[in-house]
């Protein structure tokens, strides 16, 4: 592969990259589940680790005709062939290039096509236990994605090279079904009291962050009465639809007020409307590739927590979008005018090559640089690291070079900045 | 003219352009009338056919003062004239661009100053008789659009080469002026059944799709008594615009469920809104370049339809929008994941260089390639129809070339995707 | 400085740039007082003029942690050193571009450090009053911005280098605190003639435009009984905000129908939510850099004084927007329609390198040249406008250079078109 891949520009992108190629990486958000650094813990097999587990894999073959029958519960190596015999269904899509990417770099296989063997041996082999992929990878830090209610016990010892995140979502959806069963507390002021003695556990274990994830960017906060009403009835199993929604947001906004006091990063993920195709979802369960973005109201959605604690010194927040058109409108202004907000990277759908010129084209001349987080990867693979951080430099630097060459920047400045977007940005916004 | 125009990017673009350049023209939607496929039918007289005819035209010119009195009626030299003298408002505009090539390349004239005699002679002779363009333009299949009452005696002999195509929108209008007159059923399973056997006829015919327009993408079904209900006002006169948006809505989702059962592709146009200048309207009458598109929310519009039919694999839906926010937000993502769905080309106001260029950037990366339906022109005049093909190839042709020069994709792969975009994914998606 | 910086692509954009570069300068909207131009008037000092004043400044700062009591009512010179110390905040943003390109060709300065002293001294001189500057700069004609209700004695004399722009939002915000006291009518008949009167008054001082800003762009019109009911409920202090913004909506409007009848030019600048950060308003007052866009819905917002007012040939509105994604969606359609409506340039937080691109890129196809309304600098510091200014003109060549690298225009209508964009369509636009 050529040197200067993904670097679109002048040669000074190859050049900048070349500074930051090998720079630790810090990953402060992603979904690898923490049992993989278990002592003596393996990664999937071929199959489970680069189809069934990847959604953006699974919903491009679905949306071409494979049916999710013959993708779960599949045979592994015949989830291989399936990803082979499709491959063409990538071209062009970042999914294709960090599946190319990491057969070359992760495992050295020069193609998918009749590798299974070799990758399934590395897999299974000491070198490619996650704890050696750590070390080899150069990870500084990595941060997993855990539920509000987990036990931590995995993570016991891990830290400060991997940590937890607290992530409430599932305690806060009052609607759920099975969530009365799944939350210990019976009224509104233990189930507050419980979330900030979790947050506490969660802090202790390493956790430097939470994450929330909402359809809404609104944030309207609830009078304690009525946040105890709405509680109860979701208790009873009796809450309408529209007032959990109205419980979520005002949780977004009692969770600032807990960063506040205890000094968690706040990442809010905003404009996914989960299990979009129901049927689907009744048969497969959540995570297939059916998650299908709406736009987001930022502006007014986030006022009323930004008016209590956007102008706290102790309060900051990361936010991601899956509604570009945002990015100039809403985002680099807020980030660009409140203390306490950074924006995340580009997000999902939008981590792609062209995903991260549009971010950085429309947020950094309101924003800077300055008030970005930058990079996380939300990865599910380990194996899927470099790549995705690789892009990243690439883009970055490719797009910094451009700058320089039209008069925009200085080469030392585009240096600088180099490396405050591969690393320094993260450890920065998540306190690493 | 250089043979590199429009090409933006290194010169592989050019080479992959060549060999796209001839293949034949596969045109499976746009708004030429079938009568000009009668025997002895010739084009109109030149200015009709460039001014007159021509929303992009007419809207222009009326932009900048040119009142329509003068446009609507005029004499033809006239009206040529007018275009003539007014053409530096279409400097850097897709229709100034369409002239110019279809100028040079259909009339074989340099410019249109003086050129009206030249070009009304050729239009009157043989050669530009209507069905001998066709086999100059090399057009391999033409589909027409036809109100689904339309008697389609002009279409008899024509398939299938010329196919029509069912478009229902002026009989699910129901408190449009004059509505219950131009309908024959007077309940709602008949007027159901009706449509079912129109779009038999119309298959019989040659059809292999309908196109279905709408200013919102809400497709939620209502129960048949409602629908009957709201039918039986709409014959009444009593009907309520928000009833009638709603019917139009059900109906959306009923076209869907006829899809599955009889196979014709469904189209769906959504986010004009139609007649935004009513005084005009109500002088002049539609398509006087007067509609004004809107924001769609195309995830919550589309959910109910999907849920029902897209996972049928016997369903097929294309989608053609006017709110360019919603490519990455929403349409790749729903195409990435739905079987049934796939990508119309940018459309109208879009369909221009930079428009083509903000689509393929915009969905390539979540969709891929297999989830778009290659190129329709749309157009109302069959003259047009290279100068449309030909900036489409030209355009995918050059943005091909610049993925291959950044490393995203190979150089035979990216001229299989030229292949593709041209045609072939077009044939598949119409199933012709 | 390098002579091409700014102007991205072929070598054809600095020639296009030089022959535009030294033309005169239109400024028909800004933020400048006139009171500057006052015999003897001199600019502020450097911290007030590059940082106080300077909400993009101002937000930058706090948006990393400075506190706005270390910059409102600061030493002078501690301002300067604030901006300086935290310069690298403004690496690739338009703020830092346009200070860079303001110390070196408007103070002879190469870097800010140290610099204080000598700029506060040219400051002071007689070559730098602002009468002088205006000289210096080539400024044709400037517009300032002056409340509905302003006396005009400062503008005395002035005409017609310098003109008044009517602003009448504050006369209009009939639930603002203290604005039964602002106004001198009692009911709204007599409301409605001060403020012809008051149009009357600005025009005889040589305005030809008004200006207006909004939340959203609504401008549905009351019936007079029902404005006159609302306006008496802000008179007496009882007014709801939601009738407030009817009552906005409804003057738009109206002040179209004024605009019809005066002939004042009307600009619309819509989609910021003013003061989003309430508890900072409450103590630091307006302009601190806390107004943050929302989206707008242009389409159906003006449809109500389009089709009452859009087709007259003696409107002129000129529409600014903060809301990127209705570019393409409903401005160009829009202005490519009516005669009566024309484009503003990229505003705000868009008036930047590649908010430049986007805009022209989004627009030009759909709404051509013509329908522009060229350059408006909206600069509050007289010592910004050739930073301005240039910047369009370094950023609208090279844009056109690539269209003619691309074979979308010649080099002829390039060099027209640069010289339309600097200055001819502002001028046409404004009637200046």
């Amino acid at each position: 592969m050529r040197a200067d891949r993904y670097i679109d520009g002048p040669p000074l992108g190859l050049d900048l990259y070349r500074e930051v190629a090998d720079l630790p990486i810090v990953s402060p958000h992603g979904h690898i589940p923490v049992e993989l650094f278990a002592e003596g813990a393996r990664l999937e097999t071929p199959g489970q680790l680069f189809v069934g587990a990847d959604h953006y894999v699974v919903r491009m073959l679905y949306s071409q005709g494979v049916p999710l029958e013959s993708i779960y519960g599949a045979d592994d190596r015949d989830l291989w062939d399936l990803l082979v015999e499709n491959l063409g269904l990538f071209d062009l899509t970042p999914s294709g290039l960090w599946f190319r990417e990491t057969l070359v770099n992760v495992f050295g296989v020069g193609g998918p096509a009749g590798a299974y063997d070799r990758i399934e041996e590395q897999l299974a082999s000491p070198d490619f236990a996650p704890r050696a992929l750590l070390d080899r990878f150069r990870v500084e830090c990595l941060a997993t994605t855990d539920a509000a209610d987990a036990s931590l016990d995995a993570h016991r010892g891990l830290a400060p090279r991997i940590r937890p995140t607290f992530r409430p979502d599932a305690v806060v959806a009052i609607d759920a079904p099975g969530w009365a069963e799944r939350v210990e507390a019976r009224d509104y002021p233990s189930f507050v009291a419980t979330l900030e003695e979790q947050r506490a556990a969660f802090k202790a274990m390493g956790a430097t962050a939470t994450d929330h994830a909402a359809t809404s960017a609104d944030t309207t906060r609830l009078s304690e009465a009525e946040a105890a009403t709405i509680f109860a009835a979701g208790i009873a199993g009796t809450v309408t639809s529209e007032n959990a929604r109205r419980f979520e947001a005002h949780m977004l906004n009692e969770f600032a007020r807990m960063s506040v006091e205890d000094g968690l990063v706040m990442q809010l993920h905003v404009g996914s409307l989960r299990n979009h195709n129901l049927p689907l979802a009744g048969r497969f369960g959540p995570d297939i590739g059916a998650d299908i973005p709406v736009a987001t109201d930022w502006t007014r959605g986030l006022r009323p927590m930004l008016e209590a604690y956007g102008n706290d010194p102790r309060f900051r927040v990361i936010l991601f979008t899956l509604d570009e058109s945002t990015y100039s409108r809403e985002l680099a202004p807020i980030a660009g005018h409140y203390p306490s907000v950074l924006l995340g990277c580009p997000w999902w759908f939008h981590d792609s090559p062209l995903g991260i010129d549009r971010f950085l084209d429309r947020v950094v001349e309101t924003a800077g640089i300055a008030n970005l987080a930058g990079f996380v990867d939300d990865a599910r693979a380990l194996t899927a690291l470099p790549a995705r951080h690789d892009l990243w430099r690439r883009r970055t630097c490719g797009w910094l070079a451009r700058k320089v060459e039209a008069g925009f920047a200085g080469e030392d400045e585009a240096r600088r900045i180099a490396r405050e977007l591969a690393v320094d940005l993260a450890r920065r916004a998540y306190n690493l």
